[in-house]
């Protein structure tokens, strides 16, 4: 008989989160589980790792009959203590999510979720990252479950080429029927035009809270915001190679060493 | 007269860090300064900004006659904050460093001195991350000093494509006349090896330091990694569009959508 695939599950809003809990029942008929989830919200926290504190690693009962452990650090501090401290072996699989709020676009970059997705392809283990475009904290994830099983099967029965990552989204759509289908994408030029709401403390000290608006500067339609405006599934494959090669030649010809 | 051009300085060893001292040193001549940088250490914090508690930014004696800031956030925080809230428009460049430790290779996917290039890069701004192969608090940084004119100087005098950041190492070297010259290179594979050193609290609670070695598994003389261990300063033009392109056809091929 062949062996279960083992799937390491994480995300960034802690093992409490209701989408982690989706991705955790979606992953059950494919392969056996392990758990390593930050032990609160991350979100935001990007490729961050803990080196000026100490990490603190829990055994977890948040779903029973599963090994689950929570970690005090970052998403990617999860994957690290999964591979070289908890298992010392490389999963089959390293699947991140489902985010409570869209990593499309340049969003990629600022997200745990993803980052932690990014951490597993650097270890060479074919990872998805799933993102809901809903922020709320009882956001309905299960319309996706057909959708995150095909897209799993897919990544675990093909060569996933080592070094790439899917980052997956879905739509924000209150029926299953409203989704229109899967669609592979780049990732859309946009960024955030941020607003600092300036407080004062009790005490009179100035402080800030980081708000802003996502604005999509793409007008393409193969891109990843389109595809979710338009009620796609989008999935594009990422890469950790951060090198433009094609800026190589333009800089060669610059006068640096003159 | 023309305008002299306002160069935006930050790092994420903090405002008190010998490495921005030496930026700072080396920036007078070529424009107006405006420092924003973190309060204390940001290293590994890649490109994390802070939405879950708020943030303080305070006006800093660290540079007399300079207008500098200290912000209790991240180095991308620090970036973001420079733009939308205290000078409210876009610097002609940004330059982030001299970062005590290497950043090529994956490290820069970890690193706040890059995050913060990259997020300039994001808002449109030519963005130059600077990184030393020697983490020691008191590293020898003077000796780089017309390497990083040069850099900069070309990156004023060319148009540096939009959403390009540039990527630059130091190699460690004890005299100036050991550096070999400057390389356009691109980024290494290589990754952390790591080590969880696990500890016991006097209370007997475990915790885990973080420590591992970076390991490069790139056999390529078109390398960052190669560049610096054969004294060459290293320049790997980055990009933050993650998505890998080749890929796309090949995922295009799958049975995604049966």
């Amino acid at each position: 008989m062949e062996e279960k695939p083992l799937i390491l599950i994480t995300n960034d809003d802690s093992i409490t989160a209701k989408g982690i809990a989706q991705l955790v029942k979606s992953m059950q008929p494919l392969g056996e589980i392990l758990i390593v989830a930050p032990d609160k919200p991350q979100s935001g926290m990007g490729h961050a790792i803990t080196i000026h504190d100490p990490l603190r690693l829990k055994k977890s009962k948040q779903f029973p009959g599963i090994e689950a452990y929570t970690c005090s650090g970052t998403p990617v501090d999860c994957v690290k203590l999964a591979i070289y401290e908890i298992i010392k072996k490389r999963p089959t699989l390293l699947v991140s999510g489902i985010n409570h709020g869209s990593n499309a676009a340049t969003n990629v970059l600022y997200s745990g979720t993803m980052s932690a997705a990014v951490e597993g392809a650097i270890e060479g283990i074919p990872s998805i990252g799933f993102s809901l475009m809903d922020y709320s904290w009882d956001a309905h994830f299960d319309m996706f479950e057909d959708s995150i099983k095909t897209i799993t099967t897919q990544v675990l029965n093909h060569e996933l080429s080592q070094s790439i990552v899917l980052n997956v989204n879905f739509p924000k759509v209150t029926t299953k029927k409203q989704i229109k289908g899967i669609k592979i994408c780049r990732q859309a030029k946009g960024n955030w035009i941020e607003k600092f709401d300036k407080r004062h403390s009790p005490a009179g000290q100035e402080y800030y809270w980081l708000t802003g608006e996502f604005v999509n500067f793409d007008n393409g339609t193969d891109t990843d915001e389109w595809a979710l405006e338009n009620q796609y599934i989008s999935i594009v494959p990422i890469q950790f190679d951060l090198t433009n090669h094609q800026q190589i030649e333009e800089l060669n010809s610059w006068s640096l060493n003159d």
